[in-house]
Formats: C-alpha cells, structure tokens, sequence
C-alpha cells in the first residue's frame, strides 16, 4: 500500500495523478518545480523501479516537462533524482531561468522556499493542467 | 555529426560507449560520478530525445547505477539532468554516501574537483566496465 511521505504534504501540494507517478507542485514561488512520485510502496532508487515503470517515469517527466514549457518561462529544464534527505523515490521537474535566483547551481539546498499566494497557486496549475492534458 | 563540447574533454575521461551515451568519468575524486552522453546532436533537453532514446537513457542510466553501486560505497545514488551551464546534454549519475563533503546537498556548484590520482582512475574504470559487462 503506498503512503506519501509527511514531507511531501508539508512542502508541496497534489495536482494530479498520472499513470505512475503522482504529480504535486513544490510549494516555492522562487521556481516552478514539479515532483513526481511513483506510487510504488518501499522504492527508493530509479532502478529499483522495473524496466517499464522506469521508461514510464521518463515519459511521464517529459511530459510534465514539456507541459511546463508551455505555461512558464524556462531557459533549461532540470530533472532529477536526489533523495538524499527525502528516500521516497521522487522526480524533480524545474523550469530555470537565468535570472532565477540560484542560476546557474542547482535549486536544491539554498535559502528558504517562498510560499505561492493561493491566486498564483491556483493559476499556475490550472494552466499546467491545461496544458498537460493537451 | 556528433561533436562533444569541450568541457567534457576538459573534466572528464572517455569509459565506454553503450548503444546511445558515451560514458565518462568525472575527473573528481570526492564524489564517484559517471556523465552520459547521448551520442545525438544538437540536443538539450531530455524530451527532445526521441520516447526510444528517452528509453534507452535511462535503461543505460540505471545499468551504470547498478555498476557503480558494486564497485563503491553509496548510500544514495544521485541522477539528473541540468545543464545550465553546459548545454549538450548530459546525465549525471552520482554515487553518494553520507560521509562526502557535500552530504546531503547536491554536488553541482560546490567546492573544487580533485583529480584522481592515476591508478586509483584506472582501477576504478577497470573494475566499473567489470561490473557494466556482467
């Protein structure tokens, strides 16, 4: 039985579920940053995920990449697997810019997420929902 | 006709090439970190890979993870994509253990790469194709 990690529900929000990851946005208005979790119970490295979960995993990466693409600005998009505080297998799908203010590190570690008013929250997903299921 | 950018040359040494990536080590012996390079140019972003080459990255992402997990310490192994500095895309797969100096940040960005000294490179090169070609 899968059971989100209390730390997603602190940090994030649900936005939707696809085939194999539930898809949730990263509450920080410093970067439009998309996790995805794979609701399979207990797994904590790519490869421990099988052979067709993992290709639907980078398909569904893509696709929420390109979907994000579309709503937002991105001068390149960031994806990864770390994990290193958080085990449960999750996805991180960013959109950077070169004026974002971590450019050109990476996002993960540095100052303090700013939380999303509700308007921009509630925007931000509507038209990547849109955009997504296009 | 595909042409590795410079800074591969530069940072990191030629391992082995698989169906799609060029596999490289990166000269850095604080962290175990192999770079895959798909062999396609003109491409920078994950998802503009065709879906079967997106299948093979991580087929061939998840090969070098399971190898490198049998020929040093990981507690973690970290795999991303980001390229905000150097565009050609490349996909990192990192071995991290709770003792290396940039636990449980990310590697990226920190700090100073130290060369590995000749034989330790060798010997872990030797003993990575060892356990790629098993």
């Amino acid at each position: 039985m899968f059971k989100l990690n209390h730390r997603f529900e602190e940090d994030s929000i649900f936005v939707t579920k696809l085939e194999l990851c539930q898809v949730r946005l990263q509450n920080d208005a410093r970067f439009p940053w998309f996790i995805l979790i794979p609701e399979v119970e207990g797994v904590e490295e790519v490869d421990a995920l099988s052979v067709s979960q993992q290709h639907v995993l980078i398909d569904e990466s893509s696709k929420v990449s390109a979907a994000l693409r579309t709503v937002v600005s991105a001068d390149k998009i960031n994806v990864a697997n770390l994990g290193n505080i958080v085990r449960q297998l999750h996805w991180h799908v960013v959109a950077r810019t070169e004026n974002d203010v971590a450019w050109p590190g990476p996002i993960w570690g540095g100052g303090t997420a700013e939380k999303y008013e509700d308007k921009k929250r509630v925007e931000l997903i509507d038209s990547f929902l849109t955009a997504l299921n296009k």
